[in-house]
């Protein structure tokens, strides 16, 4: 009977896996063509805490790894208030025009409390959600940065791979996400308001010399004087910065989302950065690639320390202990690393 | 005969254990006395590749963890050629002027194929050298980053339980070591030249806005009204960064390290820095400990990844198919992990 019970069960198995492996070549192949229904399901497989779905997606993943690279990805960042949402919708539309394919992806560590600000923000990109060639997608959930940005990470290959040619990924504009976003992309977007300083709380230090283009949006109505004059002194403090390896100096302008005003001069100085640094965005990739590689191994032994008890516990334990000053950090992590060895 | 070879080899080895312990007992509390040698000695174990003198120096470390904390933690960074020694040698005896004593450590990954550039800055910092109340200590070698960074970290405690109350870390100025050391000092001073723009070629981006002062130095002969004139310049652009939790804004000053004009000035700074934000300073130190703890088990793990022949072969392997675009960099790592498992 047992083994009876047995050998149904490795049928079962097999069955499953076979059945697994045909859903993933179908995908694979629905997702090629672009159908939106797999990619959908390709992201959820990715995004899955369940081992065997995750694998799914993997595999998918590498199967479509060829058909990846294609795109421009751009990082859009900016205190809340700044007009996100309204700025894609006009910005994304205008894309569109431009003959290009939009995908919309977001990276909120917060999202899993908030339900997904992006959901809410889908209302406020009307025109551009309803669009046949935009892909708008909610930030993955999770509370760890670093799982919710290589989950986009894996997001912008498969969109890629589904034939979208320019990806936007947004930030909440707070906290570390800004440097997470800046790691995969090959442009980066700063908005910002007229008037700076405070209206910049939030945002982390270092992000205004990474931005490859700067852009004062609401200039609109009474605004307008200040954000030029908001732009004549972004534009001087940008000669202040170092100056980069591949010769871009951080482009500043005004536009006003809300009147689709100075949307087209952004979208070409896009074309004019992706048209003449080619070699360099390549060679940024490259890094960014490795970067991610040593992130995802790291990510997932620290995954295997805190699923397991033992380890769990007296990595915790250790931190508390470095905390309190009892500990070096050097000491504590020497001592985590041999209870692993002596748990092998 | 094998046997009572045997039976010595082991008397040998407990023979040492004890000499080990009771060096090790006899450097702490010569360290904590403020003995130079002792404090040197325990550094050199501390960057030894011998298992067991590192392991004796992290023994040393923990041991002396009560008595550290206590000083302040300066990072000092700088393009080649802005004065950087000159500057140390000046601001350091005006440190000391002030009753402190000082260390001074430096993070240079080039080091070991320039054979340490601070022993030759040490002849450019002849006055302090000399000092008794000064200690200077060439960057430890190495090739990775982090490793070399993680060593200066360890000595900056060493230091502190031997008596030093202001710790100097210089950086070379180019790369990440910027980066590093701003993770691990309270204060991050930049030094620049009038005319910034190339003058920063090399400096990682994102550093400027790092900075807690930025002091133009050289300001002297047919320089002092250029200098002025980029003080007024950086003093503004500093207002354009976002603020600091903390409140404090970016301080920005001229000198003349070669005239040792200006120097009480920055040193006035750094004392309205630490006398009025010492819980945002203990906050960050903590962020700072748990940083540096993920990052050496990170470190640790990585160490033996490479260490194994047959891990560090898949490794490479790996890595070089991420790069190809053959595999994600998700499921390259997914990979790793799998063979990792499976040697254990």
């Amino acid at each position: 009977m047992d083994r009876q019970n047995a050998i149904k069960q490795s049928i079962e198995k097999l069955k499953t896996r076979r059945q697994n492996q045909l859903n993933v070549d179908k995908i694979v192949s629905g997702l090629c063509d672009g159908k939106i229904s797999d990619l959908s399901t390709a992201i959820t497989l990715l995004e899955s805490t369940s081992a065997d779905k995750r694998s799914a997606g993997l595999n998918i993943l590498d199967a479509v790894m060829p058909k990846t690279g294609n795109a421009r990805r751009i990082g859009i960042t900016g205190v809340p208030g700044v007009g996100k949402s309204t700025f894609i919708e006009a910005f994304g539309l205008e894309l569109i025009n431009r003959d290009h394919k939009i995908a919309v992806l977001a990276i909120d560590p917060s999202s899993q409390i908030s339900k997904g600000s992006i959901l809410g923000d889908k209302t406020r990109m009307e025109e551009l959600s309803a669009h046949p060639q935009a892909y708008i997608r909610p930030s993955p959930a999770g509370s760890v940065l670093g799982g919710v940005a290589a989950r986009t990470r894996e997001t912008i290959l498969l969109c890629e791979a589904a034939g979208f040619d320019i990806i936007l990924v947004e930030t909440v504009g707070v906290g570390q996400s800004e440097t997470m976003v800046h790691s995969m992309v090959d442009f980066f977007l700063l908005l910002m308001l007229a008037g700076a300083g405070d209206e910049l709380q939030g945002i982390k230090r270092g992000i205004m010399e990474l931005a490859d283009q700067i852009v004062i949006n609401k200039a609109d109505g009474n605004n307008v004087s200040m954000a030029q004059k908001a732009k004549v002194t972004y534009g001087r403090a940008v000669h202040l910065f170092p100056p980069r390896d591949n010769g871009w100096v951080t482009a500043v302008s005004t536009c006003s989302a809300l009147n689709k005003n100075g949307i087209e001069e952004i979208s070409d100085v896009l074309n004019n950065y992706f048209d003449n640094l080619s070699d360099s965005i390549q060679n940024n990739r490259q890094e960014q690639n490795i970067f991610w590689f040593r992130e995802a191994v790291n990510d997932l032994i620290q995954d295997q320390i805190l699923n397991s008890k033992e380890l769990a516990g007296e990595f915790k334990s250790l931190e508390q202990q470095v905390l309190a000053g009892q500990l070096s950090p050097f000491g504590a992590a020497t001592k985590l690393i041999n209870v692993i060895k002596h748990a092998q």
